[in-house]
C-alpha cells in the first residue's frame, strides 16, 4: 500500500466543495491539503465552513489558486465551481499545467465533447501533455441517466430504445438552485425565462445521450429537449424555496437523442420542491427495450448532492491511477465506495 | 477504425457458445474463425448446431483445440466450458500460452481468487508472460449480485450492509441444470443430496462477496452458504424440467459476507421452474444501507441465458484493449452493448 496519504486540493467550497471535504475527512488515507476560495474566505480556515470541528487535525487555511495550486502540491484538484465547460476551462488548464489531476463536478465536463468538442480536445491535448488526468463526473450526468444505463446494456444482446427517468426532489437544494428551475414563479414567468434562456434547468441531456450513444454504438444525430413547469395544487415549502397553490414548484425536462432518424433515448427528468405534496413518489427509471427488456426503478431515487459529493471523491482512485489525458466515465473503471484506506486503492507502478 | 475484423474462436457449443455464436453473426465487424468441440461433433459445421442458416457466410467447422487454436488464429476464446477455475485452467493455459486472450463463462472465473488464489496468481503470471488477458464474466456472477452492486456504491459517502437478490425463473434451462438444482426430486432427498454435496445450486457466492468486498474495501473474514428446497404446491412444468405439488421446484441459496465479525454482505437467490405458479414475482433487487440508502428493483429479472452470452460478448473489446493479466470486472470499463461495428471499439495502439 502507498505510504503517502492521497493529497486532494478542493477547488471552491460551496455545498459541493464542503461535502466532499467532509466525506474526505471521516475516510482514512486523504489529506485535504489545500482549499481554493476567492474573496472575503481568503485566510479563513476551511473548518468555518465545515459542520465538522477541527479537532486535532492541522488548519487548513484558504487560499487564492496561484499560492494553494503549485506543482507537487496535491495528486488531485476537486473542482467544484462551474457548470459549463467554458467556464471550467482556464481552471482546469491552470491546475492541468502545475501536473496535477482534475477531478470536475461541472456537469458539461461529464462528456465534454457533447457540447464543446473543440475544448474537449484541447483538454486532452493539455493533460497529455502534463502527464495528469482530467475526468467531469457527477450523480447526473454521470451515473443516473447514463453510466448506470451503459452498464444495463451490457447485459443485452441489443437495444431498440432506452428511456432514462429521474423523478426527484429539489428541497434540499439552496437559492441558486431554486431560481435556475423557477421555484416559486408563475406559471406565466416560467414560460417567458424558459423562452429567454434563463432557466438552467437540468444541465446533463446532451452529455447523457451522447455518452450512451458512443458507449454503445449508435451515432446521435440530434439531441433536443423541452422545459415545462410543474405547477402546483397546493402550497410547498422547503429550506430554500416556496411555490404557493397555482405557482410553479418544479421543473420537468425531457430529453431526445435521435438515432438513425428515430428518437432512440429519451430523458425524462421532472424537479419539483416536496413532490410528496404533489403526490409524486421520486425515484430513477431506467427502460430498455432490447434483448432482453430491463426494467429497473430505484426508490427514493439517490439523492443529487450526496450523489455527486460521493461520485467526485470515489473517482479520485481512477483518476490517480488512470493513463494521461481527459477520460470520461466510460473510460474508467466502475465506480465505488471507499470504505477502506483510499491508499490500497491506489495501484503502484 | 481497425480494419481487420475481430476474430473469435468458440470453445464449447452448448447452450452459451451456441447463444454467443448467433449474437456475434447478427453484429457487424465480427468473424468466428473456430469452434471447438468434442467427440461427433468433430468435422460438423458449427451451423448445423446453431438456430441460424449459415446463408453466404464461409463455413466453421468444429476441430480439436489443437487444430484450431494456434498463434495468430484469432482475437480471443470464449470458453464456455466450465463452472470452475479448477476444469478451466488447463484450457485457459493451453490459449494464452497460444498468444490468444481468453474469456471465460465460468462461474468461478469471475473472480478466480475467492476460490483458487494460487491458480488465479498462475493465471496472472501465464497471461503476463504472452502478453494476454484473460477475464471471466455472466450475467451472475458478474454483474448482477456484484458489479451492479459495486457501482450503485460509487454513488455512495460510506455503506453499512448490502443485500443482493436474484430471485429468477429456471425455466429456459435444460436437463443440466434441473439435475444440477433439483427440480423434481423429493425434499427428502433434496436435503440427503445437498448435504452430501451432490447438488452445485448456484456458484458465484464466493465470487460475488469477495468482489464486492475488495472493491470497497472491506475484508471479507468468511463466506458462508446456505440451500433450501423451494418445494410447491401445485404441480409445474417447464420444457426440462416437472416438480409434482409436494416436490422440489427450485433451490434457494443464500450466501453471507463476515466483515470485521458482522454479516455486512447477503446474498439471496432463490431459482426454481414456473416461479408465477407459486405466486413469485422474478426480479433482480439490490438493497444498500449507507448514505444515502438504495433500494433497486429490476423486473422481471434479466435472463440468465440471454444475460451471459451478452456480458461474454460485449466484454471482447474491453478485453483486447486491457493490459495484460488476469482481470476482473472491476479492472475494466463498464460493460455496454455492442450496437455498432465491433472494430470501432478496438483501440489502436
Amino acid at each position: 500500500m502507498r505510504k503517502e496519504s492521497v493529497k486532494v486540493i478542493i477547488w471552491g467550497l460551496g455545498a459541493m466543495g464542503k461535502g466532499m471535504a467532509e466525506m474526505m475527512l471521516k475516510k482514512q488515507g486523504f489529506e485535504i491539503v489545500g482549499v481554493v476560495g476567492r474573496g472575503a474566505k481568503i485566510g479563513k480556515s476551511m473548518y468555518d465552513f465545515l459542520d465538522m470541528p477541527k479537532g486535532d487535525r492541522p488548519d487548513v487555511l484558504i487560499g487564492a489558486a496561484e499560492d494553494v495550486i503549485v506543482p507537487g502540491a496535491a495528486d488531485v484538484v476537486l473542482l467544484c465551481t462551474d457548470s459549463f465547460v467554458k467556464g471550467a476551462f482556464d481552471k482546469i488548464k491552470f491546475v492541468a499545467e502545475r501536473k496535477i489531476n482534475v477531478v470536475s463536478s461541472a456537469e458539461e465536463m461529464a462528456y465534454p465533447k457533447a457540447q464543446e468538442p473543440e475544448l474537449a480536445v484541447e483538454i486532452d491535448k493539455i493533460a497529455k501533455a502534463n502527464g495528469v488526468t482530467v475526468l467531469g463526473t457527477g450523480i447526473n450526468p454521470g451515473l443516473m441517466m447514463d453510466l448506470l444505463v451503459v452498464i444495463f446494456t451490457g447485459a443485452c444482446e441489443s437495444v431498440d430504445h432506452i428511456t432514462a427517468r429521474r423523478v426527484n426532489s429539489l428541497s434540499p437544494f439552496g437559492p441558486a438552485v431554486m431560481e435556475e428551475q423557477g421555484i416559486g414563479i408563475t406559471e406565466e414567468d416560467f414560460r417567458k425565462k424558459s423562452a429567454a434562456g434563463e432557466l438552467a434547468g437540468h444541465v446533463g441531456f446532451a452529455e447523457s445521450i451522447h455518452m450512451i450513444g458512443d458507449a454503445i454504438g449508435w451515432k446521435v444525430e440530434e439531441v433536443t429537449q423541452t422545459m415545462e413547469p410543474i405547477v402546483t395544487d397546493v402550497d410547498r415549502k422547503s429550506p430554500y424555496g416556496f411555490a404557493k397553490a397555482g405557482d410553479v414548484a418544479g421543473c420537468a425536462m425531457k430529453g431526445f437523442g435521435k438515432v438513425a432518424g428515430e428518437i432512440k433515448i429519451e430523458m425524462d427528468h421532472p424537479q419539483q420542491i416536496e413532490p410528496h405534496l404533489g403526490g409524486t413518489d421520486t425515484g430513477d427509471y431506467i427502460i430498455i427495450k432490447g434483448t432482453p427488456d430491463v426494467n429497473m426503478a430505484n426508490k427514493p431515487e439517490i439523492p443529487g448532492g450526496i450523489g455527486t459529493i460521493a461520485m467526485c471523491v470515489n473517482m479520485i482512485p481512477h483518476v490517480i491511477n488512470a493513463k494521461a489525458g481527459l477520460k470520461t466515465m466510460l473510460d474508467l473503471p466502475v465506480p465505488r465506495a471507499i470504505m477502506g484506506d483510499v491508499r490500497a486503492m491506489i495501484e503502484e507502478d
